[in-house]
């Protein structure tokens, strides 16, 4: 059984980071490149893993596999089938069956959540249930809390440098808890919903607040990102992809900070920018390098 | 009712392709830049589609919503709840209700589908039922099918430079159906998911063969594309984004040709290969302007 210890003390730097050595993680593979000359490159790894939450099977997920527990845990919370007061008694994870039990004090049955999810699990943004919505609207996140231009410049700059799946194999999305100027967290996985929800997972099993955090994601803002990141209660949603329409309308009717676009010195807010401390010119900030440009690096710069 | 028109004729370049002026498809949204000057985007819009077959409502999907009718067909056939030889009696379209009705002549009845289906869809690639793969592994694609470099180099420069929704608000997925160097049909959605299926909705309804086509798509080759495209029939999948594990391994099982990376010059072939005509060296190309450079053009060169 994990214990939800209390997290105090200041974090050092990616406290948790992407592992890309690994060998679990990602594996090597041949092929042909433009002059048919062999290249040799990795690719990320994906697994089946099958969560139950106590005795009801809910879900079957593609994942790189790295934090069972965490996505169990993060799925179950953003999915509002766990809640926050609820006491769990363990999570066995096997790896041979590709099978994750939670197992919580308080009894639980989702048959209806499990009917209701048919309907909208074609969503492009991925499965959410009808009462998740009713929550969202009853969120109240932080209105002190602040992003100052210093710390979205320093995040950008120490994430796209951190070594990761991304740099070692591409073709997956990241998703880092910050603080401040300090990513705390940062998750991989193929699916970007699958690393909130182990950011989700971590905050919760570990006690971490969110009102003073950051949420940095590689992908696109879309309704389901803004979803997750104002459920876990964080203010702050910064992206370097771009936005989908009903992103925006949702980060606005939740007083989210949406930031999208941010590479480099270059960012666009579309919500929330009374929360934007312009403390740092973009003159001063250094712009990406090629060697840690990632995924829509150069996308919609020619977009007004 | 729609008929199902018979396309002999060789089809010009984009037969269909994107409308981004469609005032319905994106929407201008106001924020701040890097400096707190104000700066006017569009953003794309997403709108639900309730797709019915028949009597039985199958799904409710997030979508631009340029084309229900393609869109509800193609995900009936490639969720395998439409068979090849159905006679369709009708697909209408209610804009206001968001839904869309796909009525056939054979009664269909998908209770038990609609139960499997709880079980996957959590997949980071969207919904895949179990049958599906069952059908996979009776795949045959056409051996003689050939991919030359040049009608590949012809094809990312086409579909690059076509205007779009992605050139003009971004933070969307395209798809083109295309057959040797002519871009037939460029589809976007928010889900590339969305844009695979009204693809093959159009393929469909209009009796387009898949023997000598080759499918492009923006992004990832994951195992949903892979699925997707073998059972369209269609022998070739090329994207400008990177490979992930599963989809190179469903690839390789099934004999699709996977080309990856694809971009300017470069790309590479991890499944397949014997299929590429390498008829026009790499220096003949030309490389990607900055004003075209798509979501990913940049990512992952820094790969081995």
């Amino acid at each position: 059984m994990r214990d939800r210890r209390v997290l105090n003390a200041p974090l050092p730097d990616f406290h948790i980071r992407p592992d890309p050595d690994d060998p679990r993680l990602s594996q090597p593979v041949t092929g042909l490149d433009q002059d048919g000359k062999p290249v040799d490159l990795r690719v990320v790894s994906e697994r089946a893993l099958t969560l139950f939450l106590n005795a009801q099977e809910v879900v079957t997920m593609m994942t790189i596999g790295d934090r069972p527990d965490l996505l169990a845990v993060g799925y179950l919370l953003n999915q509002n089938m766990l809640r926050p007061d609820d006491v769990l008694t363990g999570i066995d994870y096997d790896e041979d069956l590709e099978v994750v039990v939670v197992r919580t004090e308080r009894a639980t049955d989702y048959e209806e959540k499990m009917k209701k999810k048919v309907r909208t699990s074609g969503c492009a943004q991925g499965t959410v249930f009808g009462d998740v919505m009713e929550r969202f609207d009853e969120i109240a996140l932080d209105p002190d809390a602040r992003l100052h231009t210093s710390w979205l410049y320093a995040l950008t700059k120490k994430i796209n440098t951190q070594p990761s799946l991304y740099l070692a194999a591409g073709a997956i999305h990241g998703c880092v808890l910050c603080q401040q100027d300090r990513p705390l967290a940062y998750m991989e996985d193929v699916g970007r919903h699958n690393a909130v929800d182990k950011i989700a997972g971590w905050m919760w099993l570990n006690n971490v607040p969110a009102a003073d955090k950051i949420f940095y994601t590689t992908g696109r803002l879309t309704s389901e990102m803004v979803i997750k990141t104002a459920l876990m209660g964080i203010p702050v949603l910064v992206s370097r992809s771009g936005f989908t329409a009903w992103g925006v309308e949702l980060a606005r009717r939740v007083g989210l900070t949406l930031v999208g676009r941010a590479r480099g010195k270059r960012f666009v807010v579309l919500s929330g920018s009374e929360r934007i401390v312009y403390d740092m010119a973009p003159g001063e900030a250094e712009d990406e390098s090629p060697r840690h440009r990632r995924k829509g690096a150069r996308a919609e710069e020619t977009d007004t």
